[in-house]
């Protein structure tokens, strides 16, 4: 509000630039304004999480939040709402996944708490019973590459707690969900468990995506809760003769259509000059999807919402995108960058939120320098929203395919990434973990950037 | 951890200042790591919040917190622990309020969540039953005060969206619910019903401390969630005929003893230079007392811990203070200040943590122009850590009556605001509600500015 006294006060008194500054100062105070008084965003999420809920590629409810994702758009007010079809993988997880450790001593059976991971292929129908060997590491599985033969691998690498931004250790553990299965089927493994990538204080099992390679055994792979990862280990030492009873029913279908829903305000001044916000529309099979994606799809929405509540007539073409399938395949995004290069489309930048819907922080970018630092310029603009971090590298898997194949300038919303592996990938990424007011938060700061490599180009 | 191999790599092609900057880096990322690795401030606050819960002044669970925060300043190593104390306030709430919308037309009664506010006393045991009267501000009570009679005051001020630091919000409305009984008690208004200052997209009902105004009659006072708030508006216009009945059952008994709860390292070489870090033990009887303020008593132990853990040695008196009585009279923080007094006792500085036990994002300050800028001139070693403003005022209700008594320099933890306000004096502030790494991380921070402060002095 100072910013707005400021200018009202000394409108004339001041030189061009300082005019400029508080012109930008006074546009995002409106924005802000806007958003958080005003906001679908949050009443736009609990529709897309209550009423459809998980929305895996090919699932029947890819479909319904396809149709959600057009009305959404033409409620914001978009001027053209349009899809773009593209393949998707058909994966399907069956009937819930079991496994128990059986111990020798009075032939006991403890059941543990798994998830099977994205695109894994699922064992026989009568499961495997095999012995468990763990490893803290890939250096550990090579060192005991000798053992694994017929053997369940359980990957017990621990979510690293001294990183500051949680994307730092999921970045370092990831991998063991995504290579472990082929890493381990290279020595003869039977299966897979691996320590989900969280540091949440429970027991929920955490999917996501694995890859096989090319020429390796397609092993079941399941994803394991930490109280449980804890069990296991500890039960592994207690008993040597310990067994594992896993079985999962997942399976890859023939591909099917789906689709990127996108909505667009036609820029005034130069229609062909392209700038993309966006979100995945797909989430994980298990949970709601809420901060993954469902906020950043809700947020891009209400970027356009906010710029025609206001009136505010871009002078670029904004194009609000919800990708269809980033969580395994990414086809949206790839989709929509090779149809942006076969139509030699001009994309001035594409900015992405899939890192939660948690309070901003700033954003992530990739981009030749001298266009950073002209970003890096308007900080102070955003200061009294308390949004700082403007220098860190960022993309986002979606936007990153456009940055890929023609080029161009992408970031990403960096919210605060404390709490968005407690729930990532998990049963409770529910509608009910998201804040209404730093959703809004979030959704603003985009609007505002958005507002601002429109004015000025970048 | 970049700067740590920066140090390790060039420890002696530095100049001193910059090897001095490197030095504070190291110790700080070592505070970190310890803090985020083996912390106990989570498992303390499980204790607090689930084996005592509620622990108004004056109650029986007052009495257990004290023991426990005793316990707990042993088990982290504090050189010395004591008590200070104090005389406190016992206001009870006794059986729990009732209220109800009293329609005419068929005589339905519909009953409304509210809660009375902390201090206030209780209605006759029959209740009372009036018409309501609805204003929107003082204002508008002032202009309305010939119709307030005998009638129920009903205070809808709404929390404001638009200010993006929520205790500016709370900042805005929290008169009405500390000053709004005496003032329409002044016009003869039989009761007040005070909408609950909270965004919060529920129905529960935030208490917190009213003041009667000496003079006046004390008449009975509630807050009401912010659903039974809209509703009873809503129904105000549909009838004009519509009463109220509302009984409370609140009083305010004889003061009692209670206890400033305090663990000491000792100064090496000040011994008698102290710096303080505390929270409040207290909390409102109607929730665990999780963010307000369990989650300040816990960091400042873990203050404490951490230093104890690494084998830091202050200069200065590091004091851990858990102060009696915040919530409903400071008489606590008022004990400590007047025998920091009596005892003309040197402090450095008093750090407090009230506000929530969120992702840091920097700390307020009240101290001298120049000492402030010894601390702003820090902010990159917090930067590591995504704590960035040091620039703003604040202090906090208690370390406050110490910089009022002897004009210490004083701060408070400035935690991301966004979710106090949906639990601030509410059922639902609970365990569940916090996330064990903002809490480390918060606990962090200030165990980061208490190490430079003893380290540099101020």
């Amino acid at each position: 509000m100072r910013s707005l006294l400021l200018a009202s006060l000394f409108p004339l008194s001041l030189p061009v630039f300082a005019q400029q500054q508080d012109n930008d100062s006074i546009a995002l105070r409106r924005l802000s304004t806007e958003v958080l008084t005003h906001s679908k965003a949050y009443a736009n999420l609990r529709e897309l999480t209550k009423t459809i809920g998980g929305r895996l590629a090919g699932s029947p409810q890819m479909i319904k939040a396809e149709k959600w994702g057009e009305k959404v758009l033409r409620e914001a007010g978009a001027d053209r709402v349009y899809t773009q079809a593209c393949q998707v993988p058909h994966w399907v997880r069956g009937a819930k996944e079991e496994a128990s450790m059986i111990s020798a001593r009075g032939n006991k059976r403890i059941p543990l708490n798994v998830l099977a991971l994205g695109n894994s292929l699922g064992s026989s129908p009568a499961g495997i019973t095999a012995p468990v060997i763990e490893v803290s590491s890939f250096e550990d599985l090579e060192a005991k590459k000798e053992q694994v033969k017929g053997k369940i691998v359980f990957y017990n690498y621990h979510f690293r707690p001294e990183f500051i931004r949680t994307f730092e250790s999921y970045g370092d553990a990831v991998k063991y969900r995504g290579q472990g299965a082929s890493r381990a089927a290279k020595y003869g493994a039977a299966a897979v468990i691996v320590r989900s990538m969280t540091h949440g204080a429970n027991n929920f099992p955490h999917t996501g995506s694995l890859r096989y390679e090319e020429g390796l055994p397609k092993i079941p792979a399941v994803a394991i809760g930490l109280e449980d990862a804890d069990l296991l280990s500890k039960s592994l030492k207690n008993e040597t003769g310990l067994k594992l009873y896993l079985r999962t029913n997942c399976k890859m279908l023939p591909e099917v259509e789906g689709h990127n829903v996108i909505g667009e305000i036609k820029g005034t001044e130069f229609p062909d000059q392209i700038i993309t916000v966006g979100g995945h529309l797909d989430s994980w099979d298990v949970n709601e999807g809420a901060h993954d994606d469902g906020t950043g799809c809700v947020q891009a929405v209400e970027v356009l919402r906010a710029f025609k509540a206001l009136g505010i007539k871009p002078k670029r073409t904004i194009r609000v995108v919800m990708f269809a399938n980033e969580e395994n395949g990414a086809r949206g995004g790839l989709k929509y960058a090779e149809i942006a290069k076969a139509k030699a489309e001009q994309h001035v930048f594409a900015l992405e939120s899939d890192a939660g819907g948690f309070t901003p922080r700033g954003f992530g970018f990739s981009m030749p320098k001298e266009k950073q630092d002209k970003i890096i310029s308007w900080t102070p603009l955003f200061r009294p929203y308390d949004v700082y971090d403007f220098t860190t590298q960022g993309g986002g898997v979606d936007v990153g395919k456009l940055a890929e194949a023609i080029g161009t300038p992408i970031g990403e919303l960096l919210p605060d990434s404390q709490r968005y592996f407690d729930l990532h990938h998990a049963a409770n990424d529910t509608f009910e973990t998201v804040n209404k007011r730093e959703l809004e938060l979030g959704a603003f700061s985009m609007a505002g950037l958005i507002y601002l490599i429109d004015k000025y180009g970048l």
